[in-house]
């Protein structure tokens, strides 16, 4: 088709958001999940790459406007920033909380455990103020991967490398405030979930949700609190604030409200997709902010475009659940298929497997990949235990 | 023997510095040259780790201070902190230009580069101001080298993911005070490494040194300048001002004077090894700051500790020479023995290859590195493209 592609994207790469936990939890390198968008389509003549962020614009003039001063026109804009960590004004979380949704994330988060090691073995009298102890609030598949990727860290490669620390005292916690982990999935997967994590000591608690957050204590809303110096927040996300800049009407979460073609409702030509859309399934439900749905949405955006191009009159988009799925760790995953189809236990956690490295885009990613996944599978171990400190990292964009 | 190790180290991982050039060139991946320095120690129940800064001491007490207050009483004392920077007090050079001793140094350098070729292509008119020339101060290995990696990523992936820019305006520059590049080589080999960077569009500056830098200039000696908004300084090292700090007696670029015996002179319980000990040859010169005499100075030292314990009186310290070898990239790389042999092309290349997957600490990292360069060697691509930006780092040591 005679089209002209322009990505507009603040990073040079994409990341491969559902293995950031294990990115956190050192089982793999930061670079192993982010993969540079020019060498996605680097050959492709009739497309274009700005590495810029979009702060606004107008929709009337079909005019997007980035943070460094430029413009562009188009014809037909499609949104995809995806989401961003939702604290839903929890007191303390903007300021103490981890989050895992980016590179940064999560190369944090890892920086951060490793060194709460490294301060307890020199002094063991901090575990008692909560050095040790990892809350994790939020039982959907981040938090339910997350806490299996550090039981397993601290349970092998940790209590080797700090063999002078009592590793058992760390503690990791699970809290979640409905009554079941992964509410996407049966009741028994959910049971299956929460008793693979507990043989693992991961605590569960449910029904339980986190008031505030400070300095070295995690409150909750029941009044209790724990004493911790580690909160990740799993437990919200919201569509990224780019919709509010164009003033697009958003539903809960701050999604952009789409019409059954994904578009904004008088504007065909302005899409929205992925976490951003609040898009609807068949029976009017509205589809869950995953993975799948954000394929299957920008591969229909790029379809209806290309029809409408030759003057046909598309159908309206319609997602195909293809299953979820959620691994606890070695030999332990959960997954459903929508046939109805329930698998657990070693098999699930193959199925986990195979899909995550078929995801993974490019080659070169997959081998590295699986060198790792190799390694810490026959030994135990986990590789990329590096602190990242902060006279290693860059001072701002380092062109001057 | 009943010793007791304790290692004090501000990171927790060790840096194979020889691959840096190599992640600033986006051929490997950062934490790929990294290796967590608990997972060397893991098992040895007669080590103690410490992730902390030494900022001084009293050798008379026999103690060292820790930047967080702790202090260490020791019989034995190794300083091995290595080298840093040294810019020789040339103007410009510590606030402008790039170093490539760490993990940061190498991961801000890949960052940079790759943004100046995004601020190229979306404003071609930058590229007259220097966006797209890079100088290397310094012919030695490291500035060959990098020369070399940048050559290979411009010429191949750059060029492909920028289809919209004239990479062709690209420029590489490397300015070399003395009459030849990698001065500890013959001259043959001298210019046969000058010969194969010429081919490779790299352009070589001989007896021209570097005056000043400034935001979007490089000024050289003979009053001539470059516009270029990128200098790499690998003009120089000095040891690490630790050695100051314990009012050690230093000679030319700082290095610690010592005896025979690795010790220094006077107190034969503290030892000085690496690019921070000035130690001497059998004809009497110093010997040059490379990675085999610090190798040969750790073991000699663990030996000599050993021996005195039990009662002998250890032989001197003797440097033996294995030889040099620098790689400028593909198929081409030169290698001098100490036997006279003389490698270069494409068996210097293999040579250089095979050397350093053995050097790099533990299977893990080996075979990542091996997946990489295969995959750049048969695609001629660098999967490593990925700009971490300033808000995907730590904004310091995370734990609060």
């Amino acid at each position: 088709l005679p089209v002209d592609v322009i990505l507009v994207d603040a990073r040079n790469y994409h990341t491969f958001q559902p293995l950031l936990y294990q990115v956190a939890t050192a089982g793999l390198d930061g670079e192993d999940v982010c993969y540079p968008v020019r060498a996605i389509f680097g050959r492709q003549r009739n497309a274009r790459i700005i590495m810029g962020e979009v702060v606004g614009g107008d929709l009337a003039a079909r005019r997007i406007d980035l943070a460094d001063g430029a413009s562009l026109d188009y014809d037909e804009l499609v949104l995809a920033p995806g989401a961003v960590t939702n604290s839903f004004g929890t007191p303390g979380v903007d300021r103490y909380a981890f989050g895992l949704k980016s590179l940064g994330d999560a190369l944090r988060l890892r920086s951060h455990v490793l060194t709460c090691f490294e301060r307890a073995e020199a002094n063991p009298e901090l575990i008692d103020g909560g050095m040790l102890t990892f809350v994790v609030a939020g039982g959907g598949p981040t938090g339910v991967e997350l806490c299996g990727g550090l039981a397993e860290l601290i349970d092998r490669p940790l209590r080797r490398d700090f063999s002078h620390l009592d590793v058992g005292k760390a503690k990791i916690i699970l809290v979640e405030a409905t009554d079941r982990l992964l509410r996407m999935l049966s009741p028994r997967s959910s049971e299956s979930a929460r008793s693979a994590l507990g043989k693992r000591g991961v605590e569960v608690k449910l029904n339980a949700g986190v008031a505030e957050v400070g300095i070295d204590r995690v409150g909750l809303v029941d009044g209790t609190a724990i004493r911790s110096r580690t909160l990740v927040w799993a437990a919200g996300i919201k569509a990224h604030p780019l919709a509010a800049s164009f003033g697009l009407e958003t539903g809960r979460g701050g999604r952009v409200i789409v019409d059954d073609y994904l578009c904004v409702p008088g504007r065909p030509e302005v899409h929205a997709i992925g976490d951003l859309a609040a898009s609807l399934s068949i029976d009017g439900s509205v589809i869950p902010q995953v993975a799948p749905v954000a394929i299957q949405g920008g591969k229909y955006t790029a379809w209806l475009i290309g029809e409408r191009m030759q003057g046909r009159k598309p159908s309206p988009f319609r997602y195909r659940d293809k299953g979820t799925m959620a691994t606890i760790g070695r030999h332990s995953a959960v997954a459903e298929l929508p046939i109805g189809l329930k698998l657990g236990g070693a098999i699930g956690w193959a199925a986990w497997l195979l899909l995550h490295l078929i995801m993974l885009i490019g080659f070169r990613n997959r081998a590295n990949v699986l060198v790792n996944w190799a390694w810490s599978y026959l030994t135990f171990d986990r590789a990329s235990r590096i602190i990242i400190q902060r006279d290693e990292t860059m001072t701002g964009t380092v062109v001057h």
